[in-house]
């Protein structure tokens, strides 16, 4: 727990999110900011700045969780593609390690930002 | 192996690389199509054609060796950042699981298609 870290207070429960998963190692999460429609994070509960910082057991773990995230939203948003991105040094905003989940549609559905709708069809494929 | 597959054929020796590491279950070479400076890909030796496909223990290798890349790129390229990138479906070009590490910098050196020039400064710092 980071006291200035934005990540730590939404593990924490002092921001609210938009919760896809969460265990006692992790947390997944739609993007506030969302590059494309279901853009959704995974990032460890123990703070780690970036990818030389996080150990590697979480590092697998997080994999392990990312490829049953990275499948609930391939089902269930029916996308054509995925990105995982993870940003390092200047082109990362928040210093606490995170994966990016980002689906790739030939024809992207409107509503990007409507998270309750987003968040429903993640979870229920509808 | 898989006989169409470039990323096999550069396994095999068929195609050239300018290759950063290699060993018993992966290879690290310079990406022909850099997006920036040192722009440098991992792939596992064994095909696997995705996120979804590759298996935990190799995604974790991949890792093991890629936080040894990332270092290597970073020390000796004096880079800002670091972007991790791997796509999947439509995005994804060669059809060979990859991950590509895409140094980031404030002031960009030049000559990102000189190949031998940016692997001499990736393998030895200068």
């Amino acid at each position: 727990m980071k006291d200035d870290c934005v990540f730590c207070k939404i593990i924490n429960g002092e921001i609210p999110t938009n919760k896809i998963y969460e265990d006692d190692e992790v947390i997944s999460f739609l993007s506030i900011d969302p590059v494309t429609y279901g853009h959704t994070l995974i990032i460890p509960k123990k703070h780690f700045t970036d990818y030389t910082d996080i150990d590697l057991e979480t590092l697998n773990y997080i994999n392990k969780i990312g490829k049953k995230i990275y499948k609930m939203l391939w089902e269930n948003l029916k996308c054509d593609g995925m990105k995982l991105v993870q940003n390092n040094g200047t082109p990362q905003e928040v210093k606490h390690y995170h994966l990016h989940l980002i689906p790739i549609f030939d024809n992207e559905p409107s509503g990007k930002d409507d998270f309750e709708k987003v968040l429903k069809e993640i979870k229920n494929g509808n």
